[in-house]
């Protein structure tokens, strides 16, 4: 095994012109869900698994019992009309836990990609508000000024110095490596509070990617765990207050 | 010396279909136990140590006054009896600092197992709850569907999502990495409090592997071990009660 | 893409006998500061970027809304006098993470400017206080002893055994290196209470700097930086003040 | 310049049956003390530095104003005498930061030693106690049984199960590394509160050394370091002391 495997799970799909889209665990784990809703929902199937010596030296377990090395997965999707092109998607359980790690993971997903003829990427993540959001905006930053314009023109969001540090992760580096190689793209940052999974950002980071891609799709399954969400995050706000209120009860006794 | 070096102290053992069996430095040293304990009592023989960069830079002192560098031990077993396995054994005294160490180690230990003939391994841990538990069960994750059956036949458990973060370290990357070379196998883990080294939950460990390999083992030396550890942890808990009285006693006086 | 990647942004410049000046992020932000000053002042023109797998995996956001992976730039300028030299100029986002990123990065910015001819070089940076500092003096270590003299001639400073704990970064390690390879330099620390970014240290460490190179820079773009710092410092202590005054305050209270 | 780089300062030694001494860095800084003041008595030759990119990136300012990159040096000394041997000995500013910059620093030193005929080697560290010692004892590791006797016979100390955790850092792994290697020897380690430097122990581990290498050595300069240092420790008592005064003062205002 070298520091990062490709291992193929069937063979090499044949792709014209795809546009790749990323999505692995970050802020809200946002990019996460927005690409596996995509993959579940357009029915793309899985081509290749990579494997590094910089994930966690760890196993998740399968409802059935069986374990599952921890890795980054790639799929593909076939264009079913004109105005679409063919898609490569990533997502995983997990980004490299070093600098080196993260170059190294970037640059084989590169070479995969442009293996497969990608020349257009779109990179999706959270962007941490650290509070509550009603309607989150979608972030953008791109690689070069023809972009701007055009993902402004599908109701991505430019600010001034934000994020302020940057993006950091494998959703700026795709963008920085890329652009090296004369890729062109975009990161795409759904606003979220941040404390936990945040369905409801990830819906309006598909809903502009679905634009800039022409793909539609069905938004129910993330709109039913936007709710449970919201459930959980009411929940814990009331025993929050229920905590606060105890221990300023304490306060007067003590 | 490279970044993992095997020494062969031995001539290399001639093994016919063995059996790798795991039990490295975890969480209440269930694993680690459970081998060096069936090590010693069917007198296995050791053929190989490895060392490793990413070991502590450290020597352990022998109670004769000499020194030993830190490393991980193969020991070897033939079987007695037509219904068992040879087995191979590897023990140590530490495992992996890094996530980069951990995996250059298992895939070492993989590739020495691999020469001996291995095809099946189980790999032995402790599944920590932070609480005290009278009889420990013992929890399994496995590399394929048919074997789950067959763990549950000998005793294991299996319970959905636990452990919820997997499996960390060796015991899940021998699994994990094996399973990608086609080898096939099971990670038992005894539940633990985790606080103190835990010959009982060795033991109950133990126990299921002893039905899964026909070799029987006395557990007599174990169980001795497990009631001096009762008794230490008897103690501390008095010692804490004291404490807590005293600080008790302390508010008043304060 | 390597461990450190260079990659030539323009025809590789032909220099005869240049000075390097090394400014890169640090304590008080002084040398780069000075160096970035130094090349927006006298129009030096970027010839190379470097790329570092030990930096941060990030892209900054342009204001146009474009991305640039973080990276170290170098700059030449060419002599206008008979009593100047060429100069060669590195800045950049960050220093390397690790010891050894740091190691292999300095390596090539001193095999680059070796290409280039450099035998000579500067190295800038702030010297912590820890208090305020009215008139930062600049501190000075030299890889030979007549550099000692002449440093002094041109104001800068040497106290023993200051700084205590030598110079860590790169402006030491290209001094100690470049030592190595028969390079010869000084490190020049302004003095800074560290807090903010310091544009009055960075111009006293210019002051200096005009002297060894005989290049005349206006300062008042760096004087102006300069005042506003000094007004959010004021700010800053101000809200310091009034806090302190509402926690004795509420001690009274309480 | 490789991870590990070596730059012979002089013509490489030729010497006869050398044994090799080693001071680094460390609790009380005992080993480093002790190599510094037998290669500053016997005058003993520096030939080489040891330079490594897992040293901190860093330049000490000598006194003269000059920079020193951060290294192990090795000199060596010819014996004077029938009964005594030739001496390789290493002492540095730092040992490596991580666990393989240490395992591979002590190669690199083993391979320059046995280069030079190295058979046997005795390393110097300290032993924290964590409290204050009149008379400190030396304990003692080997590689080998027979020196156990031997260093017993020099008035060296084997406890049973100390140092516990074994020894960590140089002075261990060259044991073990070496003993792998076939060579023989064994580490000295002098009792000290391990708060400060201590040349108090450093000159009990000289003691013994002498016995060992039949090398006498002045011990007047290290005699006048430690009645310096007791006079330190003695005045930062009394600080503590007033401290402990006053904050129980305040007690009763308060």
């Amino acid at each position: 095994m070298d520091y990062v495997t490709v291992k193929y799970t069937s063979k090499k799909p044949k792709l014209k012109d795809p546009i790749l889209i990323e999505g692995l665990p970050g802020i809200g784990n946002v990019g996460k869900l927005a690409v596996e809703h995509l993959i579940e929902t357009i029915k793309a199937k899985k081509f290749a698994e990579l494997y590094c010596k910089d994930f966690p030296p760890q196993v998740f377990i399968n409802t059935d019992g069986t374990v599952k090395l921890v890795n980054n997965e790639f799929y593909f999707w076939k264009a079913k009309k004109k105005n679409q092109h063919d898609l490569v998607l990533i997502t995983g359980d997990y980004q490299g836990l070093s600098s080196q790690g993260q170059y190294e993971l970037v640059e084989k997903i590169l070479d995969i990609s442009e293996e497969q003829g990608v020349k257009e990427l779109y990179t999706l993540g959270g962007y941490g508000l650290g509070h509550d959001i009603e309607h989150p905006k979608v972030l953008c930053a791109t690689t070069d000024k023809n972009l701007v314009k055009e993902m402004k023109k599908f109701g991505a969001v430019f600010k001034k110095n934000e994020p302020g540090g940057g993006i950091v992760g494998a959703s700026g580096l795709l963008l920085g490596l890329g652009k090296n190689r004369g890729l062109k793209g975009a990161c795409l940052m759904g606003e979220t509070p941040g404390y936990l999974v945040d369905p409801k950002s990830a819906k309006a980071v598909l809903k502009i990617l679905m634009k800039i891609t022409n793909v539609t799709v069905n938004m129910s399954a993330l709109e039913k765990k936007a709710k449970e969400i919201e459930n959980i995050a009411h929940q814990l706000k009331e025993i929050e207050g229920i905590n606060k209120d105890k221990s300023e009860e304490l306060k007067y006794i003590g």
